[in-house]
């Protein structure tokens, strides 16, 4: 049934790939300046500490990543071994992947600036293939899963250049750039690998167990906690301070909707721990592209109800029947949590930028939507913008998160093309959603406990 | 058994609550000046990171609410979903409820200001009733916990301007305001809730299993590690690092002490986990109302080992009294983790009042004891203190916890009251401490783990 | 079998204990002046807030101690409740008596002073009998746990300012004073604690069980996440940025090698939980001591890849050969984890102060290497260094990882004959790995679960 010698290659690749970063990072990576120690002459004091004040948010961020999205996934009754473990594992290799490819994108002289900037950005990277991740949990090989992670980043850090650097989009927490992407490519996988017609029913095992279940809100609980550090870190100046206020507004609003759409309308009007898991947390990804707008607490809070609502009603309605007609399973409901809960904020970053004015946002205007910078008959024309209009800019959102879903769609359906009909091993259907099969699982298990 | 018309019109209600507070977030909440973007020309840079200087601490304290109280609740064996899921779907509306409830007392303008001060007094405020939630836990519907909620925040909301800006107390961690009013509060509420006399039994499910006491664990530990930010974020200049160290220290005595006497009173000297969950925290809460006070190392440890040895022999004896005698369940115990300590702490607020003299606390007397200012003789009656000499802040501190004790006691009885003889649906004593009424639970439990 | 008299007198020992820490407070310890009130017409503002700025660190480290060491331990099957509780017993013990022993060796006019500095060195030193206690996991008695406890602190006090106060050696990350102090410290007490020559085989419950493996990782992935903030919280200026980034590549680095080698070298080559759970913590020691230095990124990533795949094969080569032929048996494999990472970090210390110039560290040679500051013929001889050449300082490293490892043996091997030939009660082999010889387990567990 197993095939070490294929196992075996496949690990062997797998530390050539880390010692190709090896190799990468001494050839191309140098700390920054401000890494660097100052001259003796030079005065200074706490410039450096200046530069790490947004360490703590890096650090939010980071239990979001390993801790969050790793237990989130540990629903699966015998599956926890493989969502915290290949939670690990990705997000090891794609931090050092992400940074050497956004990093890539933005040299000096030849050589990558490492700083505290660097790994923040590698860890919202991290986020990518983690949310793909969701929709093929317990359906891959962890070598299928890093391949894809590779490949994924690599177009991930393109599609977020293009998005952020070419069209101008406002996209302080990466809905657009994160989530849309991550949700949708791994879709787009998930249809390549979708079984064959007469193995469609839904695995005993793709379920919770009592404990698996609690297990799994140790992740939504610190993801919810924490998600206003994600969608404010790289937010500037007082928009941070927003970003903060409404990302825990949208969160609260999406969570009680949550609840109350989830027994209106589950069976006998009990609550559904997979809504209470995920919809809770719809409500940092719906803000997210506009979290650091001017949205008032009303806004914040219009969008929660709106998330909560049209994540629970995918996970009762939708996700089940993309599963029966399209054969499309996606495990962790990606397509409710993170995919339209994305739509939903690009739209809201078209209403809302069509509605900007350089008098609201007078300074800040610069940070949030360069390209409008000198628009509207204003006589300053800071630094050179573009002076898009506000309608333009609305245009440009929704131009942002199309090609961002024709990126992603066009390269899951490759990625997944070459996970299925290249040389990889893929799960038969009795090897779904279970650890034993790549973990030494404990033998006297179902006696002991 | 079920009612399922009963269960839908209470959710539809929470559902018209949440679109209320958005109505209400419109018409009175606006973003403090501060969170507002600057004028183009003026002259800025670091004020706005200044006015973050607390994220750190308020996601500590996200932290203790969401996963802490959460996860400490997850003890019973059958009601894990409950705890994590209902902490979550409380504190998410009551946040936003507490930001307009505080926001109402403040206004200006006709408005109120949004601010990441607005959430973390919110924050706190989700602490009072998860407080009470405790005291309840497992005998009551959703519906009734949020209801009582709504009715506690607000009361919780008067009583603390009543408590530090009419008495003028000093309760820098809350010991007063939050936790014995809420402990007090949810015990009103649980004697109104009592069973008939002959239902009064300790259930089989209101215990523990070895799995439920382990995530209890998780609970336990994250209130620990992160209680010091809770106490200390609302001090200001160096009272802040005073209430980190004399909060560390008293945790760190408590500790040990609950330890110590758990392992002499218990059964077979056994350590009982119930005490290793809880009264490791009650020097926390001993410590709150004084802990920005220069109580000396001494001073922290010294209420620690009072509060773990109070603790621990409350659980011992006193909870088994009151249940036998007054037919007063109080699941979590939470009079002896936040009841009792917080009096401990008025107590010692009282002590440590009658000793202040300006010539020790010198510029901080106007932060922690405004009243005191001009007081003692002393030349510089600064910005018009009422010049309270130190025995009468004593009796104010006295004062406050008495008024505190009343408003809670007589609020949780009305409130008690109403949710036992209006319409609202009670639970049978066949339906504690168990989920399944409440929420879907994987079908195949009993046998696959 | 058990006897309770011995039981409650070694309880009463420790009750006698804290009070004693009680009094030595009383007697020694006051805060430090920035923690006091300022003088009334002192200008001031925010140095207090300054002086609290690693307070997220220390958080962070807060976690890893309580939640990191005392999750990674529950992978017992039946040791969870001793794993939890017992880490947070010890851990509030050691800080007590750290900040005691550390000030000791610190006074100023015979008085201790207590600033957050204080708390975060004894958060640190908590850690060195946390990991000796790993060794010894489920064959010790909790008593003889905290008597080690009390004797290593003292020890470890000592040690460490001889190696950095006297030796000069630079240690940032504590990898030399604190992770192979505490790891071969643990040995040598299971070496004198070892079990006779029959009774050595491993019994069934050291070992994992599906759900405890689960709540381990938790410990690994909070540990893992903040590692960065242990290894930089005592780094300056932009050492602490390099501190940061290099904890962080060479975590990635050592968690992929870990993953590849796990699977190379196991049974069937699936992977083990076990290596998982550790291995990928040996980047973050093994970088310890160098974490500060001008690594470099493919210096910290070549560091992480030796720590893992050092450590995956100590655990699934040595580990099993040192239980077999020295019966000294190592519950958690901290010589994998802790201790031969620490001796990489130590040899990697020595290489890289052996190519340290003036020119490269400029200003931060100071901090880093006191000793060397004067050294290399450049004129400013900066406050009076020893003017050490970059050979000697090498040397130094090697001699301080020498001396260290000596006085943790010897201090190690003494402790554990106390442990073993004086009063205190031994665990005999058929109590090993449970938790219900000290603590009170839920009875119907077996049912109903």
């Amino acid at each position: 049934m197993h095939t070490p010698a294929a196992k075996v290659s496949g690990y062997v690749v797998l530390m050539i790939v880390q010692i190709i970063f090896l190799v990468l990072f001494w050839l191309f990576v140098r700390y920054e300046k401000t890494v660097l120690p100052l001259a003796i002459d030079a005065e200074d004091a706490g410039s450096a500490n200046e530069h790490v004040s947004k360490y703590p948010q890096f650090q939010d961020i980071q239990v979001m990543i390993f801790i969050g999205f790793g237990f989130l996934m540990t629903f699966l009754r015998k599956y926890g071994y493989s969502a915290t473990g290949f939670t690990l594992f990705m997000a090891a290799l794609v931090v050092q992947w992400a940074v050497l490819m956004k990093g890539f994108l933005h040299m000096e002289g030849g050589k990558i600036s490492l700083s505290l900037e660097s790994i923040i950005d590698a860890d919202i990277a991290a986020a990518v293939p983690l949310i793909s991740m969701g929709a093929l949990l317990g359906r891959t090989t962890p070598i299928q899963l890093l391949c894809m992670s590779i490949f994924e980043v690599a177009l991930f850090a393109a599609n977020e250049y293009l998005a952020l650097h070419v069209f101008s989009i406002c996209d302080c927490g990466g809905s657009i750039t994160v989530h849309a992407f991550g949700a949708y490519f791994g879709l787009a996988v998930a249809l390549m690998l979708r079984p064959s017609s007469d193995q469609n029913e839904t695995g005993k095992l793709e379920g919770a167990s009592y404990t698996s279940d609690i297990f799994a809100m140790i992740g939504t609980t610190f993801l919810w906690v924490y998600w206003p550090s994600f969608n404010s870190v790289l937010a500037e100046g007082a928009g941070g301070e927003r970003a903060i206020l409404n990302t825990f507004l949208s969160l609260a609003a999406a969570t009680v909707t949550t609840f109350v759409v989830s027994a209106l309308v589950s069976h006998e009007n009990k609550l559904d721990m997979v809504h209470v898991q995920n919809s809770t947390l719809a409500g940092g990804v719906a803000v997210g592209t506009v979290c650091n707008l001017l949205l008032g607490a009303h806004g914040a809070v219009l969008i929660g109800i709106i998330a909560g609502t049209v994540s629970v009603l995918g996970y009762r309605y939708l996700t089940p029947w993309m599963t029966a007609n399209l054969r499309l399973h996606d495990t962790c409901g990606v397509h409710n949590l993170h995919g339209m809960p994305a739509l939903i904020s690009a739209i809201a970053s078209a209403i809302y930028a069509s509605m900007v004015t350089v008098g609201e946002y007078q300074s800040e205007l610069q940070d949030i939507f360069p390209a409008m910078v000198g628009s509207n008959g204003t006589e300053t024309k800071i630094m050179g913008g573009l002076g898009r209009n506000a309608t333009s800019q609305a245009g440009y959102q929704l131009f942002g998160i199309a090609v961002t879903l024709l990126i992603a769609i066009g390269g899951g359906i490759l990625t997944g093309a070459v996970l299925k009909y290249t040389n990889f091993r893929n799960l038969k259907k009795d090897e779904h959603h279970q650890d034993e099969h790549y973990w030494e699982v404990p033998a006297a298990e179902n006696k002991e406990e």
